[in-house]
């Protein structure tokens, strides 16, 4: 399991794992509140309670209640519902799309860069994450993300941990699950995806919540490489 | 038309336009054949039969005579029609499939990573070709493009000039056609996607087939941005 020259790519979970959500969204919106007069929210709360209503809304489509929409599209009924509990009643459409694009904005941890410029060297690296393809093109282009292609959600019509999300992902690109490491801050992330076969590395975010963090506080199984950081990782597979 | 603040993406057609199939082809199996005493063949002669085989076999798929295959696989039918009638006829399975990736590892035209490193500083930059996923990505990683995202024929599951090839693609990004430009050096490319409400850029490069060639000496009409060379229309894109 732990030979890496049989590993071609890395495919990672992208929330959480590769950038700060809470903290990118508490920044921004923080200025962008006072540079145009807001209500006072809390944005920290706000990032939480916004993230809080990612997994019901996934639910839906995986369940087959729902066909599939992109992950655009759920934030942003999710951010109708959010702001007005929020004190936010009077934003413009032009306001809430930009809010909305927070996400296409997120800033990678600081460790992540410098780990994924010396990963891409050796292994192909994809997204493999349910945000839709200009969610993530843009935070890419907006953060300097060496993505070699745009996998996961969007061109395998699914939401992880829909199977399908892992395995079409791999054979978009001509490999096999056991030619793909998936890297992952998620112990579920990892579980869905080595029972399919993928090799696994866990990368530790036990803040990536902050005081609301209720899991991944360590890695939960013995995966395949376990680290602190990207670079760690880059470490691990010898980059 | 040619007010370019309102252009957000470049979406670039691949083999004649970016690379150079031909002379990249002959080069790489010339070199191939010698170090593994192979049969004496007209390479150049070969690389031009091969693309010869493209367009009928895609036709299958556009028709519905066929459900959609990856070019991968229609590159190596193609292969296995074409080594015998130059008679090749003693390869291993192993041998093919390493001829049949020789699309992998296309070469650049020398105008192009000057150029694409340009306009990706204000463009997003995609592939629209009709290659499939692993072949763009394994090409971008072997030859260097600054591709911000995959999309074309196998995210959207066509053949162009299908239609939804090029819509699908500019909707992935985000984006309406009027917000995207074609770049291609062939006409019936750009007609295609100019028919959509696309921008369009012709590359003049009436040398991509030698003395095969028999279309794309020039522009057929009046595109929005007209150049020999990628360095070319990023000086008109004022990158």
């Amino acid at each position: 399991m732990n030979d890496t020259r049989q590993h071609k790519a890395l495919l990672f979970d992208v929330f959480g794992t590769v950038v700060d959500w809470k903290g990118s969204i508490t920044r921004e919106l923080t200025a962008y509140a006072q540079n145009h007069s807001l209500a006072e929210v809390e944005w920290e709360q706000f990032a939480i309670d916004w993230r809080a209503l990612y997994q019901p809304a996934m639910e839906k489509i995986r369940s087959g209640d729902r066909g599939y929409v992109r992950l655009d599209t759920l934030h942003r009924e999710n951010l109708l519902e959010l702001l007005p509990k929020h004190g936010l009643t009077t934003l413009s459409d032009e306001q809430i799309d930009h809010i909305n694009h927070v996400w296409h904005r997120l800033q990678p941890w600081p460790d992540c860069l410098p780990g994924m410029y010396r990963l891409r060297r050796q292994f192909t690296l994809c997204s493999l994450s349910n945000g839709n393809i200009a969610l993530m093109v843009n935070m890419a282009r907006h953060s300097a993300i060496p993505w070699d292609a745009i996998l996961g959600s969007e061109p395998t019509r699914g939401y992880k941990p829909q199977p399908q999300v892992y395995l079409k992902s791999a054979e978009m690109l001509g490999l096999t699950p056991q030619q793909c490491i998936m890297v992952a801050a998620h112990n579920d992330d990892l579980r869905a995806a080595a029972k399919l076969g993928f090799a696994t590395a866990y990368i530790n975010r036990p803040y990536e919540y902050g005081a609301a963090q209720s899991v991944d506080f360590e890695a939960d199984e013995s995966w395949d490489f376990i680290s602190d950081s990207m670079t760690g990782i880059a470490d691990l597979l010898g980059c």
